[in-house]
This record gives C-alpha cells, structure tokens and sequence, in this order.
C-alpha cells in the first residue's frame, strides 16, 4: 500500500475529497500526512476527521515535504492554481513524487522547471486531466490510433459550462473568486478551467501534433476581467484542421465536454455527460453506440472500464483510473501511461499562445 | 389560386420537386409553365408528367419570362447557382415576381443589382432559407425577441455533413460535380451550400448584427479545389460574439444544422433533426424542452405549426411556411415575412467576406 | 389523375383536412366532391374554400354516393367513428372504392359485411393505419422478414398519450367529447383510438399472428366512463409473446408510439416521435442507429422514403404513403400494399376480445 | 470507524467488489473477516490480498460469525441466492448486523423467520436494492411525496435486459449457471434477477400499496426451464394501477431499468441507463429535465449527491449511497432510510404471488 500527502483540499474544497476517494477507490494508497489549507487549525480539524495522526498534519507545504519526505510515496498538490508552482517544487526538492491539479502553473517557464526537478531527481511528476480517465476516452483513442476512423482530417472539441454566466465572483462564491483573480489564476479564468482539458484530451486521443492556433478570448459577462469564454481555430501536423470552444458563461450548459473527430474513413463522437456511450460514425455505415463494457471495448478501454456494461461509472470512476495508471506506476514500475508534467508544461505553452493570440487580435501563433 | 412558372429543377432534379411539392401542400398556387432544363426534350417530358400545356414548357427562361409576364403571379428559379442570376433577372425585367434557390448569386454586385431591380418593378423577390420555416426556428426567433434569455451573448452555430467525405465530384456525382466547380458554384463548395443557412439564421432568430468576422475556408478531402468546411469566428453589434462551423466533409454527420444561442437569462437550442423540440435553459433553472404544437408555443410560432404536437412535421413543412409566408403577400399584401432579396445580398457579402478573411489567413474583416 | 369525394372532415375537424393535404402532396387525386358534414351550409362552405362545384357539395352521403358514382374513383369516410358504417355501406353499394378512417366499424359484424360488400362488388377497401406509412416502420417489416433479428421471440409496443389526461370530455372539447361518448366511439375510448394501431402495426411489422389475449382496461380519470388506458398481454401462434400499453390518460406523454421487437438473433426499437431513426441491437454487437434515407434501407423502405437524411419527414408523408399504395392499386393494379378492410375486420375483433378479456377480469380470450 | 465481515464475494464474485468498494468510497466502514468462498483457500487467497489477518479468514460462515460476533458491527452476505437465508440466519444468531443481496431469500417463509429474528434480537437487517440509492430516485420519491404530479393514477415500471438472450448456462457461464438452477435460485430466474428490483421501486418511489398482481413469466430462449421474461399487471390500494415488464432475454438491452410515473397533476420518468437525469413533465407545461447536482433537487436527493451536476455519478455511487444510510444507522442511530428485512419479506411474496398466478394461466392473485 502506497502512502501519500496531500497539500490544498481543505475543508469546503470539493476537489480535495475527489482526490482522496479516487485513491480510496483504487485501494492502492492511503493518506498519512496534510497540509490542507494555509490555517493550521483547517488542516487540523480535517487531518482527525480522516483519521491522521496529528503530528502528520502541517502549518506549511515546507515543512511537511522535509519532514514527510522517505515516508510517503507521493505527494498530491490540489491548491489553487497560483500555489501549484511553490509546492510542487518543494515536494519535488524533497525528493517526492507529485500528483498535481491542472492546470500546471501560470508560467510555462515555472513549468519547465519542474519537468526540470523532476526529471534531475528520477521523480514522476503527474497532471490530472480527469477526462482522459473515462474508458470510453481511452476507447476513442485506441480507435484512432488503430486506425478505424482512417487519417484525422478535423476536430471539433468545445467544453461549455453555464455556472459563471453571472458574476459569481461579484457574490464572494469561494470557487468563482479565486479562479476569477488574475493573480490566483494565472492570467486566464475559463481557459485554464476548462480549455485546458480540451488542450490535453485532443493530441492525447487522436494523436494529432498541434502546429498553430488562432484564438479569441471573451468576457461575455459584463464586470468580467478574465475571459470566461473562447473560440480557437487549430492546425496540427500532416494538415488536420480543428476549432475549439470553451465557455463558463453558456448559460444552462451543465458540463457539456464533447469531442468530435472525423477522419477519412469514419466519425467519433462523445460527449462526456454521456460518458458510457460511443457513437462512432463508419463512412457509408449506420451509426454505431458503443457502450462501456460492451465487447467492442479495446483492450486499454476495457482495463479502465470496471462494472457491466448499462451500470454507469461516472466523473470519479475516470478520476481513479488516473491515479491507477499513476500508482501502477509507482508500485510496479509500470509504463507511464498518466498525463505527465511535460503534457503540464504543453498545457501552459497553450494557454500562453492563445493569451497572445487573441492580445493581437486573433493573429495565428506558431507552436514551438 | 396563385399561378406560376417554374424555371430548372428538371428530371433528376431533387430540389425541384420539394418547391412544386410544398406549394401543392399549401394549396395558393398552381403550377402553370415551365423551363425545367436546358434541353426543351426534358423539359417536355417533365412537363407533360405534371399535366402542363405543351405550349408552356419553354426552351428558354427569357422565353418563357418575356411570353409569361402578366399570366403568371412569380416564377420559381431552382436551377444550379450559376444561372440565379440571369434567371431571376429576365423574370424581374419582365415584371415577375421571384422566389429564388439559396446561395442567391455568385456576388453581391449581382445581388444589389437585382434587388434593385426588384424595387423599382414594385416586385417581390425571395430566397428559399429553408430552416427558418420550421415553427421552432420561429419560436426561438419569438422567446429572443420577448427577452426570454435576456440579452444575447454568445452564438454557437454549426451545420455539419457529411456526404462530401469522399470526393464525389471525380465520381460524376450530380449533386457534387456542379457544387464543386468553382465557376457554377460561385468560388465556395460548402460555404455557399450549407454555411449560408447558418449566415441567414443567426440574425433571423437572434436580432443580432454581424459587423465583423474572421474565417478559416478547409479544403479536407485531398484532391478538392474548393472548401468543403470552415470556421467562422463572429462578433456583432453591441458586442455579442460567435462561432460558426460548417462542413461537408464531417464523416457521417447527416445534415446537422444547429443553432445554440446564449443569453445572461438563459440558452436555447435547436438541432434540425430532431426539429420538432426546443430545448430552453432558463437561467438557474432546469432545462425544458418545448414540443411543436405545445400551448408554450408563441403566436408566430404556432401559426408555422400545422399538425398536433407528437405528430412530426419535417423539412417539406418548413419549406411550405416559406411559400405561404410568400404567397399570402402576394394575394393579400400581407407584411413580407419571408426572406428578401436585401438577405441574399447579406449572404453574398457574408460569403464575399468569408473567402477574403480566408485567403489573408483568417484576418478579420468588417462588414460594412 | 384520379377524382375522389369525401365524408366527414368539415371545417374544425383536423383530420379531413391531413386527408386532402396527404393526397396534394402525392399528387395522384383531385378532390372533386363532397359532404363534409351533417349541416350542409357548413359543406358548401368548405367546399367553395376548397374550389369544389356547388353542385358536388352535398347533404348526405347516400346522396352524394348515388350521384357521384361513375365520377369518382374512391371516397374518403373521415367522420367520427359512429358513421364509418353507414358511409362506408352506402359507398361500397354505388360501387365506389373507400379509404376509410380507423378504428374501421363498432362490430365485426358490420366490418365482416363491409368487406363482403366490397369483394362482391370488385372494390378496394382500405384503412388508414397510418403508421405503416413510415419509411422506418416498413424498414423494420423489411429487416424482419429478411431475418435480421432471427426469430421473433417477444414483442413490446405501447402508445401512451397525455391529452386526456384531464376529463376534456365535461369541457365540451370537441374531439375528446365524441370519443369518450359510448354510443358514438363504440364502446372503447382509448383502445380504438390509439391502441387499435398497436394491433395492426404488431403483425405488420413482425409477421406474427396473434393467438390469444388477456386485457385489463382502466378508466384512470375520475368520471371517464370509458377506456383511458390499457395494458393487454399477448401470445402468437409459433409461441412468441408480447404485451401492450395504450393510454391517453399518461400526463406528458406526447405521442409515444414505441415497438420493440426482439428475436434470437437481435432487436428493433422504432419511436413515433423520432421517426426518421431505427435503432438496430444485432446479438452480440454495438447498436446501429440507421437513419431514413441511408444506403441502409431496404428497397421497400426506400420506395417510402422521398427527401434526403437528415430532412425529416414526418406524418403526413406517412399518411402520404398510405394514400399512394392504395392509388397505384387503382390506378395501375400494383399489388394490394396497405391496410385492408380485412385488417380492419381484425382490428375491431381485437377490441371485442380486449373488452370481453376485461370485463371478466383479464381472463385470456382465444383469437378465432 | 465500523468493522465489518464478508460472507460471499470470492475471486470472480463480481459483486464482492462492488460492496467493498462502495464501502471504502464512504470510508464509514473497514473490512476485518471473510469467509468469501466454500473453498477455504480461496477465501485466504483473496482476504490476503485485500489485506485482512489471516487468522480472521474462515471456513465457515457459522465459524465466522460465532468468532467474529462482538467484533464485528456488521456482515456483508453476498452468496448465490439460495445460500443468503441460512448465512443471515447464522449472523443473526451470533448477534450480527447484515446487509443481504437481493433477492433475499426462496421463501416468504424464510425471509419472515430472518425478520422474526432480527427483531428479537434488536439487530439491524438490511436488502441491497441498489437502484434506491440513486439520487434521482430519491428525487422522484420526493417529488411524489410533496405532490408535483398530484394523485398517482399509472405506474410503467420496466427492467429488460439482454444478457441472456442465448442459452449461456449452457455454456458454463458461472453467473447465468446458478442464476437459471432452479435449486440455487429460488424458482425464479430473471423474476428474483431484475424483476425484483422493480417491486422493490414502485411502492418505495410512489408509495402505493400492492393489492393483486396478474403475471405470466416467460421462458423466451429454447431449452431454458426458468423465466427470463415476464408481464405482470399491477393494482394498488386507492385505485391506481401499473405494468412491470422485465426480461433478461431482451435482445440488445442492456441494463434498462425504467420507471415511468403518471399522476393527475404531472408524470415523472426516470431511465437507469441515464441515471443523472430525471424527466418531469407537469400536466399542461414543458417537460423539465432535472439534473443531478442543480438547485432543483430537493432536500434527500441533494444529501444523495456527491459531485457537481454534469459530472456522472453512477452505479457504484448508488450502492455506496444505500450503505451509507445503513451505516449511519449503526454510527449515529439515525432513522431507518435503507431498505430492509420487512421489503425483502415483500419482495419475496412478489415472486411468489408471481410464480402462482402464472402457473394458473395469469390469473389475479391478491396480495394479504
């Protein structure tokens, strides 16, 4: 049984206790020390609420990776996004290896570090795009790359959410205010919210290398700094063309995340709301579902899948499967198959691109 | 009961037969001459089958126009795009009213210029956007306009297919060769076909005014001259901004139109294939999805909407609302509810528009 | 072009006018005259709106059935149901042929002497079953007969409706009044009204011929005298069985005609309000969704089938269907293709087994 | 923390894992004995691997449950049917809390005495019946309560699926091979499988009472002794009345569990394979879907709801959801919300009733 820390995910930060039941899941780690919040007295009442021991519960991220480093396996970072930087730093300083929320950091030079770290101490240093842990992803991209849709001519990908449609962050709301402050976020509110999973999940499930973009940012909600809504044309290597769309301001859009790529011999489709179900489209042929579980899984879809077929497994289930591939990792040595710190680093190179993309006007900007 | 002339839509004409189809559905007017084709045989033969006098099928539409005028209340014009212009201009030149097939002319000099001569005959000249005679288009139109998503905000908007995946035009297909020739398609293949549908929509349901745009034209399958896809970035009076995705080439999508628009009190959506429902997201509250013929339907809407809800209506039923819209200008000077000539002049600009941002690699242009 | 009369179908009474319009849109028959309802200034009212001779326009059927007889090709009974049989009678004694509305006749008395009528006088005699008319329903009776889903083991097909689900009748609403009244809807509300299609679809589509039933009808509104809803279970000869629900009294269920059949070999699912798609679950495999107008469908299907994918058709293109199989019988003797008077014989045997089985309690009744 | 045993759930048992997993996910409750297989060493094989002392593996579930009483708060029995009655039995002797699979035992009898038993002896007994730990089931639940649909009038409960639409205990399939031995499963195959689960739902989502069933079970596949199919007609105390249909020969289905609700003042519809979503359609208005997570849900479903709306939830998280209120019970004694020995004692007449009144051709049986 691997041991783990965790930083951030205080009491009230939702994504602190999706991490933990993930790994909880899984059965392959357990929480033995924390620093969840920057109040001692937070991490304490939490840290006994789980069950730690109360000298394994930190004022500071510091402090813990020093005295935590050797006896615990990973450290997992779920801060909000400016902190990302510091602390992963520390624990990979320390000698720990890191689970970090997305996105990576602010700078793609702060994340370039990091690869740096982790790779100078032999560490592995990990994102967690969710989205790529739902069979039904993984099973889109063993279709691809076995070739079922031909070559990939276009992509549209588009990850609209409606609950910033008002000005939340106006109201005190605790997740709106910080991912709405340039200084916390990084410079971008939904891009780095949500269009970053579509960064990632693109080149992840089709294999295409991303060449150019073109990007326009938007505040569509008046008293807005930061965009909270973005279109972006793509252009990838080999000629596939693709457009993106990400939003927090669809009013009425729950979290509409849906990928869809067409090649020269068939359609993909999916939509994550609907994440049990593949509908893919063979070129003159009718329209095919296929379901989670079914025998038309591939092998790597089937080993993310985990009940029959018609019982969905939902958001968290994905979320495990992530920190399985990582954790087989670390147990057994296993290939590295989990978004990494350098897919982080690509993540924030994006970001930056479309941020200059669209300061100039949506001009096209190169990909390194 | 109405008369009137139809030019092209000969044997093996599809298209033909919907325009003659949805005026019969109507029942305000009879077809009564005709010039189906270039060759006066078929012509002939068509004519006859539709119960025609043999001394009213034309070898030429000016023939047909010139002998016609004052017989027949509008001619029809549904020949491939190249011949829009000449046709309709020899039947407004001989005093005839025009309903006329959509992409209206290869440019908008054309356009105004028959607009033009469209005004100062006193004539009605229309254009055939189909989609907006569905009753839910109208309904949309209607909840916008009453406020019922508050002010308009973002636009999604997208009509993929998927029957131009393969290069049909080096197979002698019909339907694509002559789409697919830039010099009887006007210099766009997707655009003109299906992109125009999305052009006329926006405005029409949403009030908005386009007043710039920047445009990605994809040639996708190899060996096409034209474009088979685009994407349209789009922002409007007052600051609204869009997207657009049309394509052709999006392997088996079947013909996908659908329109998303988002306001800061709610969203709405409408997909053409399921047309007989829309779907209102009011701002905080759960979604609904209103049926044709339900006793949510506004006036306007409900005016379009001809059967019992649960009982569908289709494609052909949106194109006879365009007719009857038409048609009862014509015979009561009712206030012109259909799409005008002054349209199809946007259309050609927005299309004029589209292939100039496209070949300055998607720089944004201003739309007057 | 062949010259028909009408029944029934006067101003108010939607379903005359789906008649008339299914028959323009085909093309194949002129309305030439008729006796549109009880009040003769209300016929000659409509008949001048729709551009009939006064002197067609008449006061009774029998009338118009004796002097029309010679001048027409068929008659169109629409009245409400109490008035199938005297109309049909009357017509079918002139030697005219008749397209009669469903539920057929209040006996199987008065059915079995209608098709005597008919087959001793040479007459074509039919029945609006319009459900058959779509191209996916007569898709599914093609893929079944071909052995797509093997053998036929069980069928579930069900029709609810909501619009009753409010006593209408004590309103005074027009349609709900006369079909909730015994004398005049022939002792069933609901069954003849929607469920009599599930009895014809169900051996239409699947071939299967039902041995016996057991029905219990239910009056789910309070004060409703009649039938509002119904569950019936079935069995076929060769041993497959199945079960049926109707209801009208279903709060805020549309239209809901639904069938699923399942064989050995695999499964179909068709849904009314969703009429352009089929969806096909071969044993074993990813279900298909196959989509009117595809190279999937087979010839019969296609015949039915008369605008692009992706244009939906709808309901009166069904009803359409209906009109065409029976007019290229009497115009050009193509083979016997829709609903008979025989198959109406059947359906009102099926009710007076559904009410026998009812009233003692859901004992099972033998089909002849 | 609580302790718990599992009796059942060895190597390949796939439900083992499900209630360990939904167990830890609530992190309520850690595994300390096992006896999960007859086969000693296979129950020391898995009960290593999951961590637990050797010496708490056992032979026998008696040896088990005599030993580990007073250490343990709860057992877990999760073996094929016919060995649930004899393993509670012994758990309750010693002492022991159970939770029990469904369905519970082969006679009303048996099931009774359980009950009888864990009465006297103060001692909590519980039924998985999963389904109930959905959110939106406990929505409708409540919706129903607080009177959205009025007086419920019709219930359309339905469970078909098609795993076993071949004749797999022929092959040596280990789940469809005790599932279809009359001696292992209690007389009934997919009645005890998946028809259970309905009974279960109807009264506990609608709070109607049964009164009498009319059922006739099906064996569909060729050479199957039990039923794997059936219909059953449904009554209820206060007039209403229903249909269930289950199967697991249903061709193509997969897990389609469906509840269709219909009261004087709205319907409700709820589909398992969708489970995020529940449709609510007031009488007269624009049906609503509700989704998991939105302000919308009422009070029991929102404490039900773990993660965001839009991000699924599932199965897993259901069957967690129904522990959770079990163990909050044995924590805190809060007040009885799982289901228990009394609904397993109904569920077990249900079959009954069912088995005898299609034995007699389908005829009414009363229920006490």
């Amino acid at each position: 049984m691997l041991k783990y820390a965790m930083i951030g995910g205080g009491p009230g930060a939702f994504v602190g206790a999706v991490h933990r039941n993930a790994l909880a899941l899984n059965g392959q780690a357990t929480l033995v020390a924390g620093c969840f919040s920057r109040d001692l007295e937070k991490t304490r009442e939490l840290g006994l609420e789980l069950g730690l021991d109360e000298d394994r519960l930190y004022a500071t991220p510091e402090e813990m990776a020093r005295l935590e480093a050797g006896d615990i396996d990973f450290a997992v970072v779920v801060t909000s996004n400016e902190a990302h930087y510091p602390n992963v730093k520390t624990c990979l300083e320390n000698g720990i290896n890191v689970m970090c929320d997305k996105p990576f950091t602010h700078t793609s030079a702060q994340a370039e570090e990091l690869v740096g770290l982790a790779r100078a101490g032999g560490l592995h240093l990990a994102v967690t795009y969710t989205y790529a842990g739902y069979p039904m992803v993984r099973q889109m991209r063993e279709m691809i790359a076995r070739g079922d849709i031909g070559e990939v001519r276009f992509v549209n990908a588009e990850y609209p959410q409606g609950w910033l449609a008002e000005l939340l962050e106006a109201t005190g709301h605790t997740q709106a205010s910080w991912r709405a402050d340039p200084e916390r976020s990084g410079g971008t509110l939904s891009l780095g919210d949500v269009g970053s999973h579509i960064e990632y999940l693109v080149p992840h499930v089709t294999g295409l290398k991303l060449t150019r973009l073109a990007a326009r940012l938007d505040s569509l909600v008046e008293g807005r700094e930061l965009d909270d809504n973005g279109a972006i044309l793509t252009e990838y290597a080999g000629g596939a063309r693709g457009m993106y769309w990400y939003s927090q301001a669809a009013t009425g859009m729950v979290n509409g995340l849906k990928l869809r790529v067409f090649g020269d011999r068939g359609g993909l489709e999916w939509f994550q709301e609907d994440a049990e179900h593949l509908r893919y489209m063979p070129l003159g042929e009718s329209a095919r579902t296929i379901v989670r579980g079914s025998p038309d899984l591939l092998p790597g879809a089937m080993a993310y899948s985990h009940t029959p077929a018609g019982h969905p497994e939902g958001w968290l289930m994905a979320f495990a499967n992530i920190y399985r591939a990582f954790c087989d990792t670390l147990i057994s040595n296993a290939p590295v198959d989990f978004p990494t710190g350098e897919d982080g680093v690509r993540g924030v190179r994006f970001i930056e691109a479309c941020l200059e993309s669209s300061r100039d006007d949506t001009v096209w900007v190169e990909m390194e």
